[in-house]
């Protein structure tokens, strides 16, 4: 640990707080405030589109043959980069006994995974503009992204990126994260990505106060959490990786109580860990059984699911891009919805302790319904996920939140899911849900984010929007 | 979710408080008190002498040929049970990139490993007798126990045993945490076990109230937790299942902070995550390199770490227990220490950010000295571990604790640590140590038994020996 961590010289033996008293009341302050010192909300928009307009980038699909540095490894048919980086594209094959105790429905099944096993960082800078948070956030493009460019974190960075990281401004940017002030990190914590497409993916979630000057080009500006809040409204505008850095911002938690308390839940947490039993196992990506292998995809034999493909991508002459790569394209649109109950006047969500072959510890809390439909369209009604029906029949003034969003567009294809959060009554939502499922309040996930590998990335970026809620846009913004 | 976690049926829509509020003061009262309602402290050594006699356990070492159900599985090599149950011993190949970001030292090595990847667990029965908590310890025998019997948790049982108990007794107590009452779940959490021998393996660690009638065998006392305090200053006396639950209790906690508030320290943790990069494969137990199959024993090449080794056990007609079983041995004595200064009055302990082969994720909390001597004893002073020499050295009067524990004795065979914690200055543990220490107060570890994959079974088991530090027994218990 850096010197810097000691507290100050002065009083050499001094302890402080466990938690930062301010810190909470800085927080409600930025999201209480819409009107932003740099840009106005409405303004961000016509930003994206100059930052669009001046990259110039396009993406196209190719065939695998044109992929120029990557290919499919001889033997395994693994997608490789030549140079051993960025990340691989395998096959998984993986068995769940489910059940109290183990001895309840059993599933197999193989499937192509990414497999990435190095931590990157997504980070936020902040700062106190007149006295408020702003983050500074960045007009970002990542080719799988339908509209190209999102508001990103300050810095996205791989490994590979941060240990060779090669241009001025990303640089200083970058140190902010690299090497963090002990005493201005807001969130630093690792969390997971999508199970049913990574294994074992994570990333470091960070969020670092500076008072210094902060030179930034022009895709940046700075914005408080109430323009954060009213964006995360708007369809494919605040990026996966945002989102997820912004579900851990510590809120302050006026709620009185929840229906189960912190060790209830958490006990109810780990008999859930318990009674799945996950076991994932890397396999060649040639060997996976029920996938067809084409020239422009890797695909599921009945369709369903999502494609392996390829795109090239190329930007203008001054942003000088061009690369191509494999992207993992899901068949058709998700849905990710959290029931809402308020119970003793404290709103709460369903949350469902869902299995995914990628997770590193078999189930994570995901949102009540988490699923492409598509998926389940053969299947009879019994047979769709619990509470999915509830979810899209829902009358529009039961819906609290809805927005589509984007998954990672540097690893995913036009990956969109229609994100809800939809007030439920007793019928529909009991308050003794089924096997898998609990009633948690928001301030409880929120400190669940303190920790890694308790709330998936969706239940993260609902986790973000419920925060949005309590900022719905409001005119004159 | 069972319906008893749903609040009281005559207010359906109540909140409660997120923490118990009476919880913490009644942990307190039954740590200050010595003198327990049915068994004096000093009444527990002839107690479970009386239990080993009644047993007439023997422990044999026997070559590999004479394992009864168990055998090397042609090709792998690999130890296993003809059932396929219980655990095998394999190989593991590990690769270890430190560093800043993954371009420092570089560590690759092979070893047997012990897997069982199903979840245990390990419960201790509470319930309040003169309205103290009394918590219900088991007189246990575990082969690899040099004095065979130790203190034990209510009920230590793989998932094996409790989808299949037969035992009347045993399946009324293990019946309170196979299905736990929520309102009175104390401790309720899945903690890893040995990174270096074992891979990946975790238990469920509970404590579990009940207000009921508990019928329990003459194998069953209750006791406070001031008692067992007392007793985890005698050597060989708690088990290493019991330390790690009772690690896990949620003590009050009086300090007035810490030098590193707790963002701070989970940020340092991060960071520490992130800078280790540690893979680990399974590979056959025939093909480990380096490690010399015989007829009794697997062993080291140059005889360091531990060695693989075969018991028989036998138990009187009473006990009726008649088996075979592998155990791993290591090669001497470990030592497992706290290095503990005060800052601000508050006590703080040296904490080490450590990288086993076994652990599900990198690096977990350490103590700031984990290892075995004898292992480093062929290398110059310059490589021996840090802090080794400081623990080793230090004079008896800056000795807060000592005590030799044994490690589980399913499963190792006479694996005996000295656990201490050691008073240390300035000069030999600066305000700022070097990368990978942290100094943390123990009720920010007590914090963080709450979830797993923090505290490693070392750094737990010195936790609840500090705990036990604060009621140092005296006279007239």
């Amino acid at each position: 640990m850096s010197s810097c961590l000691g507290p100050p010289a002065a009083s050499p033996a001094a302890v402080r707080p466990r938690e930062d008293p301010g810190l909470a009341d800085r927080i409600a302050v930025s999201a209480a405030t819409h009107r932003g010192a740099q840009l106005r909300t409405d303004e961000v928009r016509a930003w994206l589109a100059e930052r669009r307009a001046a990259g110039e980038f396009r993406v196209e699909r190719i065939p695998f043959g044109q992929l120029g540095e990557w290919r499919f490894e001889p033997g395994t048919g693994d997608l490789v980069h030549r140079s051993g980086r960025f990340f691989t594209v395998e096959g998984l094959h993986v068995v769940e006994h489910d059940g109290p105790y183990g001895d309840g429905p059993r599933r197999e099944w193989q499937q192509p995974v990414i497999r990435q096993p190095e931590v990157g960082i997504l980070g936020i800078l902040a700062k106190e503009f007149d006295g408020v948070l702003h983050f500074l956030m960045q007009a970002k493009m990542e080719p799988g992204n339908r509209n190209l460019l999102q508001l990103s974190p300050t810095v996205q960075a791989t490994r590979s990126n941060y240990t060779r990281a090669h241009r001025g401004t990303d640089v200083r940017l970058l140190d902010h994260f690299v090497r963090p002030d002990p005493d201005r990190v807001i969130v630093d914590v690792l969390q997971s990505e999508q199970g049913s497409w990574f294994l074992h993916k994570c990333n470091r979630n960070m969020v670092v106060e500076t008072t210094g000057e902060v030179a930034a080009s022009d895709d940046f500006r700075w914005l408080t959490l109430g323009q954060i809040a009213a964006l995360l409204h708007e369809d494919d505008l605040v990026n996966m990786n945002a989102r997820s850095v912004l579900s851990c911002v510590p809120y302050p938690d006026a709620a009185p109580g929840a229906l189960h308390s912190d060790a209830q839940l958490l006990s109810w947490f780990t008999g859930e860990r318990s009674r799945h039993d996950v076991r994932a196992r890397r396999i060649p990506l040639a060997a996976v059984r029920g996938w067809k292998h084409g020239v422009e995809a890797i695909e599921h034999e009945h369709g369903r699911y999502f494609r392996v493909v390829a795109v090239s991508v190329r930007g203008s002459n001054r942003e000088n891009v061009s690369w191509t790569q494999p992207l993992v394209e899901p068949v058709g649109l998700g849905v990710a919805a959290f029931l809402v109950r308020e119970f003793g006047g404290v709103p709460h969500v369903l949350v469902n302790a869902r299995a995914e072959g990628g997770f590193l510890d078999t189930v994570e809390l995901a949102p009540t319904v988490q699923c492409t439909p598509g998926n389940y369209a053969h299947l009879p009604v019994a047979d769709r996920p619990p509470y999915l029906d509830t979810v899209l029949g829902a009358d529009p003034s039961r819906i609290r939140y809805q927005a589509i969003q984007s998954e990672e567009g540097g690893r995913f294809l036009h990956a969109r899911s229609r994100y809800l959060a939809v007030d439920a009554g007793a019928a529909e939502a009991p308050l003794d849900p089924p096997a898998g499922f609990v009633w948690a309040t928001p301030a409880q996930l929120r400190a669940l984010t303190r920790h890694g590998h308790y709330l998936n990335v969706q239940a993260r970026t609902l986790l973000a929007c419920l925060n949005a809620v309590a900022a719905r846009p409001r005119e004159g913004m």
